[in-house]
């Protein structure tokens, strides 16, 4: 099921193809004894697990002054991975006399309700308590936590920072919390997937990925369209799949051709998401590899070629896959969270396998057993999505949109501004989430100017909330 | 404990201050399979009831007009009743070639899960699905079932309308789901108790009221205030229960003047709240019987004629009090509605009784066995409230804030603009949701004014919609 895994496994391999940069000595980790039920008084549903969050308050100004909080909300992975990777929030507080929050989603890393993760990911009656509603509540209830405890009144500004899916829930926050955070920098996310099933949405995904290798190399891309044909040649074949398994050198035998082609498809996805211009360039690498193939080999060697310099650089996902996690997300994307990615287009190195609504809810039926399908729309109602640039072009504010177009996701993002403080900050060659990892001493200019526009923009956010705050203190 | 009754017992009286006009020919009911929980998907959760609503065509466009759906979303009482008074929605429907829907409230009337009330209020396990999260969402799916029942496509414009805790419903369903309601005009909402528990309101119910004695009689309000210490010393007294009881004619024997204070109390504050001047002027009823008491009579014989003259014109709240809706609206004050209505200040015509959380909290414990106490900033983190009119200065749009400021509830309501599409408007002499009534022959200008801003504005919400959506056709 290609459409449900595209984003978990990416997810996995996203860890090796960004730097790392912890000094974990100025992040203190806590824990928050949050509800696990936040909508109902029921005696049952008062039972609580320990939600991890950190901070980091080596730059802060202080209680005192009007210095702001930046809160990363954690999205479908361990915390600690993600704060080693979200750059942006130590190389900005110096400038803001920040301080920094990291908070941990419910279900994932330590945050893990019932006791463990074997427990919390039992059945429907457990991971029922996973969900987007929730999710924000928590976050919400420990932002005021964390100002009461450190005395923060409440004029000190919050801005919310996240990335992808973590993006969509900064979004959402500020929408739902504007109460508490002041405004949000929603870094590569696919907002525009809550407009439900549009069919312009479907195939942007896998053309956005068709279009980054063509970019890097005509013959790449010609070559990669050709490989599949050539695999279901080779399957169709007696003992076909033994001669896949053993020239693609899987560890168990393949039982079907279908699991090849997925896993070279997501390998594709990964590497033009994660494409970032300073630190990898995995679409060239790829595409090196099958273009600097020995003359003579045919097309499934040199794809087994860039498998090879791939996985020598990014040890695959495989190794990495923490399949628990894959479980929680998947729950999440077969409840509430329908990212279609399907192809249908011509305009692509990939064989067609139109997005199809039916069997990815047979698919979570098997998985899940779950007593109630997706609903599409469910999200749509209560998180908004019919028409959603034209609603949020006349309502709510103070909202980032940055993407870059060579990341699959952008396919889903806001590219346009729709308002005067609901603004995108799109770059032509930025992948996904670049902005918020770590500036670097080669970072491209574009890229330093859209981190710059972010930095004035949050700048402006707060000046202008000061000056309300002064204007308007008499009924505060 | 008059700060959790006065609420729910005006609410009752309420019925016989305002018109009645509910040409039933034109309304058909319907009945929505609702779902219980909103927010999880275990199979027990997946519990319906019916919720119903009703449709008045009559004036409507057509789905494929440009001709909007005005929506009331019920408040804490059977819809009937609200349809009933609501004339605000017929008589402006036929201009707009409006659909006019009315949608009851989750728990009241005929829209009681489990099958009765008995079963529906019986403990906090069922009691629990009656919130505010469940109500909106419930309202949202309504909607969008009447929207594809009646092929109203997308761009069909709705506007939510609501009355006291009705209006704080509408404004919350404008700022949660934008993509479902383009406006609200929320009447007589006092929105800034969401505020928490801010001294300054917490006065402000009875020193309205207070105010609006003093305005009518200056006497009337000096013999009011004389007459609470006037039945201490009585009941204080050998036999003093009985003698005020005798003299006040109750139904049964007092067991201390708290209950008459308390009772006395209420109808002050109904009469303020509901002193509508076309129809009733139950101020001026009250103070004219005090002040017109024959000479001589001391001070609780003219608080007794005073009452008579009352109860004569509208039978009193008990004979209408359904306590079975009242206990559901007191839940709903014990969980996350928490109104704080005292008496501290010196300029009142009452006896001190500061507001205080730990008794309030002591009286929901002892009606309902909750395991959960109250929590003001629940809702306060959830629907927002800390400096609710700075935050929403900047942020939401298209809400119309109608009040009276001799409606005691006045005091929380939002009397200044906060944006230019988050508009007050206030009349120096209005009552408690006056503008949302039918309109009468001897209207006051200052009402018909009031009224055609409203009209004005939502006009103008809708036109500058549809021109949005004619420009930005090409995403949508």
């Amino acid at each position: 099921m290609p459409s449900l895994s595209v984003l978990g496994i990416t997810k996995q391999s996203h860890r090796r193809l960004t730097p790392f940069s912890f000094p974990s000595r100025d992040f203190n980790t806590y824990f928050y004894t949050q509800k696990l039920d936040h909508f109902n008084y029921r005696a049952e549903s008062q039972a609580t697990f320990q939600q991890k969050y950190v901070i980091n308050s080596k730059f802060w100004g202080g209680a005192n002054s009007s210095a702001p909080i930046f809160v990363y909300l954690g999205a479908n992975a361990p915390l600690d991975d993600q704060i080693r990777r979200i750059g942006f929030m130590t190389d900005n507080a110096p400038q803001f006399n920040a301080l920094l929050v990291y908070i941990e989603h419910r279900f994932y890393g330590q945050s893990t309700p019932f006791g463990s993760s074997e427990e919390a990911y039992q059945n429907d009656r457990t991971l029922d308590y996973l969900n987007l509603s929730q999710t924000l509540e928590d976050y919400a209830e420990v932002i005021l936590d964390i100002k009461k405890n450190l005395s923060a009144n409440n004029s000190t500004p919050v801005i919310v920072i996240g990335g992808s899916y973590g993006g969509v829930l900064a979004t959402l926050f500020r929408l739902r919390y504007p109460y508490i955070a002041l405004g949000a920098l929603a870094s590569s996310a696919p907002i525009l997937y809550l407009d439900g099933l549009k069919p312009q949405l479907q195939d942007g995904y896998f053309s956005i990925v068709s279009k980054d290798f063509r970019e890097a190399s005509e013959s790449c891309y010609n070559t990669i369209q050709q490989s599949w044909s050539e695999i279901d040649k080779i399957a169709s074949q007696e003992d076909g799949l033994s001669v896949l398994s053993r020239r693609f050198n899987t560890c168990t035998p393949l039982e079907n051709s279908s699991w090849l082609k997925d896993a070279l498809k997501l390998v594709y996805a990964a590497a033009a998401q994660y494409d970032a211009p300073q630190i990898n360039q995995a679409v060239n690498l790829i595409c090196t590899a099958i273009d600097r193939a020995t003359n003579g080999t045919d097309v499934l060697d040199k794809v087994i070629a860039a498998m090879f310099a791939f996985f020598s650089k990014y040890p695959g996902p495989h190794e990495y896959c923490d399949e628990m996690h894959q479980w929680a997300w998947n729950w999440q994307i077969c409840t509430e969270i329908l990212i279609p990615t399907g192809i249908s287009g011509t305009d692509t190195m990939f064989q067609a396998e139109p997005f199809n609504l039916t069997s990815y809810k047979e698919t979570c039926k098997g998985l899940y057993d779950l007593r109630l399908m997706p609903e599409p729309f469910w999200i749509t109602s209560q998180f908004g999505g019919q028409d959603v640039k034209l609603v949020l072009g006349r309502f709510g504010s103070n909202i980032i949109f940055s993407n870059g177009l060579r990341d699959p996701f952008s396919a889903g993002g806001v590219l346009e501004s729709l308002s005067d403080s609901l603004v995108a900050l799109p770059t032509a060659k930025g992948s996904h989430c670049l902005d918020i990892y770590a500036a670097l001493p080669n970072d491209p200019d574009w890229l330093i100017v859209q981190r710059r526009s972010e930095l004035k923009i949050i700048s402006q956010w707060i000046a202008q909330y000061h000056m309300d705050r002064a204007a308007n203190i008499s009924y505060i």
